[in-house]
């Protein structure tokens, strides 16, 4: 059977876009699906590309091709005013979540609030609200995030040792797939594999 | 009769994917197809934006993912040898062809010269050749490059104060698409329009 990693970071707008994708692909195609969250700006780092927002016309076309997209997956999304905000606790309590057995209902919800309901999830007491709000322990699992600070460093490493440069970054076994534009030819090699 | 317009510059491999879908595209809305080279360097120049392959994890896996659209599309692409060649001359020329009434013949000889047959574009004997090889007059051609230096300034100038990053690039009226991956969304504003 087929495996789909899904590599995201809550940062990231078209990571949102395919978090609302990626399950319907597994189930079209029998494959499982592992979801992975990675620091963006880690890869951002080590490879020397840059996010889209960081060129005025790109970042400014970013938001008009972002808007086709929601609307043409019915996903709604809204721009947060705090963009670029700050990922790295989201991550880190990403693998409390996923020592829970809660990575997915945690990501949709961190991906919802930021990208949809216009909430700051960048801070402790703003991520647990949110947490909190669809029935996870908030408090348990941001006081864990400390605990995985290596765990997130490990998995951003090993995304960029096998060629990512952006997000969301996907893998059908040693195939790499970049981009929620990408998803068609992701689905393309789960049928094959 | 909605109009797309469509910026292309010979040393863009995805213009050149492109090149080979705009007029099916143009057919099966009804539109007019309006092509318009232009100097991607001096779009890059203008707005800070980089070429994929200046980035090592991106230029590595941009030859993957243009065999995955060479495949799907069934369009041959043989990465030059000399890329990203000059394309300066090219692009000067093409005003020439669009002159003599030739513009389309034209850029479709350049674009199978360069990313398909393996031969160079850049230079006057090598593009003359390559005209000649079609029918068209590549010494006549060539020899009036000279004259339309100020055209491709203009052009260029006229898609970075519409908005232009990259290539290819498209306009619907007032609408910008940038990328091979969004010709799915001009159609769809072809048919809106």
């Amino acid at each position: 059977m087929a495996t789909l990693e899904f590599f995201y970071d809550f940062v990231s707008p078209y990571s949102y876009l395919a978090s609302n994708r990626v399950e319907a692909i597994a189930a079209r195609t029998g494959a499982t699906l592992r979801w992975r969250p990675f620091l963006l700006g880690g890869v951002f780092k080590a490879t020397g590309n840059h996010a889209p927002i960081e060129n005025p016309a790109k970042g400014t076309h970013m938001l008009v091709d972002l808007d086709r997209w929601s609307k043409r997956l019915g996903v709604p999304l809204r721009f947060p005013t705090n963009f670029p905000f700050a990922s790295i606790l989201a991550l880190r309590t990403a693998f409390a979540a996923e020592a829970a057995g809660s990575l997915v209902p945690y990501t949709h919800a961190v991906y919802r609030a930021a990208w949809a309901d216009g909430r700051d999830v960048s801070t402790p007491e703003g991520l647990a609200g949110v947490l909190n709000g669809v029935g996870l322990d908030g408090a348990a699992l941001v006081a864990a995030a400390p605990n995985y600070k290596e765990a997130l460093v490990k998995q951003t490493q090993e995304a960029i040792d096998r060629g990512a440069f952006g997000a969301p970054l996907f893998f059908v076994g040693a195939e790499m797939f970049i981009g929620n534009d990408r998803l068609d030819f992701v689905e393309e090699a789960l049928r094959g594999a």
